[in-house]
């Protein structure tokens, strides 16, 4: 079978396409023949060596997200069968309840072989079941923005209709909290830096769209957009970068969702947080249970993902250098092998 | 009756006693013979106009923490009787449930008269019964600090048996917050600046005391504490020259209640909410309901508040002047007029 | 001013409309001019003294839900002003979180006075301002059905997208809850008696219609309706004869909110409570805080309420008499005097 | 190696001692030498064919609680190490959050393999570590029936200090329930039928012990014992026989956790969940997350379980008659081969 594997973690030039024997699914495990994966940040960074350094070894086949149907079974696994379309959860021993502490997670395309791979094996608790509305492209998307756009949310104080958020940029999470939130019954400020997106996420149903390049203060606009309230809830991607402004941004008693696979450098001034009784929470995706909840909302919505871009599989490097360049907004995707 | 105002918000020299006639209960009110109060730092800060500036008039009754016998009640009072042992609830509209956003708070002693006075009108879901083994003097140490601890122990995730947690020197909050975490079954890590106040905190259950003025990286003795894990909650009272410590002291998941009445300057670094996905929590006070429930548990523990000292009614300027030199260990009580 | 007072507790005979000179507000009080009132089936239960038997005294103002404007306000009101559109809470004393266990609650029409009268005095914790799309009509409906269908969807575990829940019949509660449950995303299946009222819920978004007068042994239908599994959360109005049905109907974990203002005799199996690990919770109404919540939902969702019939002011009678009968769909409502 | 395998599913008569060559540890699997296991009614009613009928296969490696060490571990294994003392889980497929709603379960001892034998292999996410002060005797009785109990105490609303619980009986559910609840600062009335076990439940701490042999109405008992206001929650370990006297016993707004292997027939008043706003909840075990929180809890309590007897591994059989018996007060454990 065909898959890439990251021989070297320097840049994508350690990213190679190889020819293997596919691999058997164990007792308790499934074969799934890859249809579509996609692409995150954070396999970026993976590449690049700058995440999980030290405990990414170079040679895996990289990428978390990808959807495929099952080829084969083992003797034991008795929740799916040969046909079902499926995609693997982004930490395969994770199944539910707050995140365990165990010592070593399991991150597909991370300290575990990932889905670029014309089949891969997983663990039966490992995977879910496809949205039935949605191709295998669209459930390529979901494993990691989707699923931790559902759960900022829900976690904690789940958002309420009538409530306020503050959504920040265009990445996956990002236009997925969008897509989920407007459905949720909430009022959405967006901010990007050009016109062309500001109109896409007004077309996906944001209440407001602020150019944070023509308003570097931007958080002033989010306050005179909520009548000098602030916002109920913050999905904040943006990392020491925005996260001050964010808190600016903020309610009394709201709740400020920090996620991002890099913390740069940089300060804050953290006295919002006692002056508005702020909850500041830092999450990163989410569990199985999450993923099938987030599953059975996507089908009752008939929501589709956004897919910027399909790259067919030989053309990986070009996908990543597509979400790179960031001129994306929606999922950067790449087909299964022919 | 005898009673002090603020006369002006200055200093505590606009801490004046006066003669005025007793109020009377409304319809729905209690009066009640205080017998005792007691000071926050908060207290100090109203006197001194740096607490609320805006919000609070010159000439209010001050301190938010009193307790009393019931002398009359209302014709419509349903649940309070003549000779029940109450004290007032420190924000008078907060029964229950998340802060209510209501534009006017009324919190006692600062933008509604206080306690500090030989009698008081409150309304009747303002109050709560005395835990019966405690005295006077004992009751009058909860509404804000025993109920701040309390809160800070219990809410979002309650802190379990055998959790780890993290309390800031020895004023109010942290010696309740250190008394009730023992008895929750917490491993308890105090920081103090001096060897007589550790051996204090030794005595009252602190597992481990850590002397930040030997220690100023002190991050680094709560690590080694904990086996590098860091510990699963801190009840942090610093303020921002202590915060970025405190999350650098924290475990994975871990959980940062914030707590405090002056925001001073100063930045952090917000990394380790990403890296180790912390919750980072503001709060101040509680509800009724808080203070009802925490009055069952100090029954049930048989525990005893902390006073450091007593002063008369007369005196009360000493006992701010005792507060703010920070000589003390426990709660700084005056006692009502005899 | 013109009110009615339920002279005696034992038929509808006992309302008589009266003269009275207008109360006046004290200091933390509003006097609002009511506009539109309307009845629950629990004031058809007072007039007849079936319903907090003993704790009711004759005499009362009846009915707990209505809306008006405010005319006067106390001189130490500070969060309303004179022209602001309110309803009053059902339970004055349960401003948020889980409902107190004081000795006495404070009910609208119940333990207090109600609001069928030109004029009321309550105090500014227990009044709430109107959803800015509502009529005062369609604001008297809230108070109590609406915000006890809120509560049922959100209390505990809050109901998800996509997730199935079944609503009884076509009272208050429940055609609230099946016009909030279709804009939360959930699947809806609803029983009636009545193919008229059958066409009404399904105009209403429900998804299944089951008349249960066809089908004495409904729960096959609702399992049958979803696939074998049954319904994630039942919002319970039935009493004892219902709810045994009801238990059969749920999926594994889930959820039978209890709602009902007379508990009838009849016992039930309780086998499936243990077999499927049920959770069942009695509710009724919810605290201010739900109010204000869901007034943030109805105004984002532009959700109308059902009104079935507005009586005028002068012909309560009437109006207890037709909800008495069964007939309607939605509200009975009763305009304020002209 | 040497185990029992349930040959038959009609009686104690299917349990039969066999010899067969010991498994091997897979990738992610791990080999433990079983050191004690303990018996719990479900284990019983499994042996009759009274438990998960159709769904238990003859054949099966009967019991779900066990303790050992690991004398082997899989080449992908990483945490976990040669020499860990563990304990499998009950469900081994739940690790955390609400219990999954997968189609199949995988309960040790029901229908996975369990753990009679003098090895077992597991998979990595199925054990958790012994606490240190426990003896394998003590380790293998904590995954049925210490979790259930742990669980019983923090599900939903978890129990407070001061509050009063009601615990009947005295099997291993209830035995763990009053240890901790003990620790966790309530008040225990526990019932029971003998004045000897009476004693047993008063010298671990039960503050009200009353016998449901001379007081049938005992729920009176319990409603005296709390002043007329009744329990906050009870541990219902007792089937429909006692279901509608626990509600009777439990205060406003209490919390009836309902826990058993076996819905016997009957029939209750439901009216009490209604009048009393009470919450009742089936459950059954707990997942890996709340095994790991409680042992935390455990060590630092440093509470031992109560062990009755230990039989050998070569008698079996005289353990599960001794169980059913119904004389012991504590947990029947068998020891594991030599």
């Amino acid at each position: 079978m065909k898959l890439y594997r990251l021989k070297t973690l320097t840049s994508f030039d350690g990213l190679e396409m190889c020819e293997e024997e596919a691999p058997t699914a164990g007792a308790h495990e499934v074969s799934i023949r890859i249809r579509a994966t996609s692409l995150n940040y954070r396999d970026i960074a993976i590449a690049r060596n700058q995440y999980g350094v030290g405990q990414i070894q170079p040679g895996i086949i990289p990428l978390s997200d990808g959807a495929g149907d099952i080829i084969a079974v083992g003797h034991q696994v008795r929740g799916f069968a040969v046909g079902d379309r499926v995609a693997g959860i982004f930490r395969q021993n994770w199944q539910g309840g707050p995140m365990p502490l165990r010592a070593v997670p399991a991150d597909l395309g991370g300290n575990r072989d990932g889905v670029l791979a014309q089949q891969v094996v997983l663990y039966e608790e490992g995977i879910v079941k496809l949205p039935a509305h949605l191709s295998y492209e669209e459930g390529a998307t979901l494993p990691c923005a989707a699923v931790t756009a559902w759960r900022a949310l829900h976690d904690g104080t789940p958002l309420l209709p009538g409530q306020t958020i503050l959504i920040l940029g265009s990445g996956g999470v990002s236009v997925f909290a969008l897509q989920m939130a407007k459905r949720l019954g909430a009022n959405v400020i967006a901010t990007t830096s050009s016109e062309e997106k500001a109109a896409k996420l007004r077309a996906l149903g944001a209440d407001t769209v602020i150019n944070y390049a023509a308003h570097a203060e931007w958080q002033h606009e989010v306050l005179a957009a909520t009548g000098g309230i602030g916002v109920d809830r913050v999905i904040e991607t943006g990392g020491p970068g925005t996260l001050e402004r964010s808190l600016q941004a903020t309610a009394m008693h709201g709740r400020v969702v920090v996620i991002g696979v890099l913390a740069g450098p940089g300060t804050i001034n953290p006295a919002p947080i006692l002056q508005k009784r702020l909850t500041l929470t830092g999450i990163s995706t989410g569990s199985r249970d999450m993923f099938e909840q987030m599953n059975r909302a996507l089908e009752q919505w008939a929501l589709h993902p956004i897919i910027d871009t399909v790259f067919p599989f030989e053309e990986a490097h070009a996908a990543y250098d597509y979400l790179l360049s960031g001129k994306h907004l929606g999922k950067v995707v790449i087909s299964g092998p022919a």
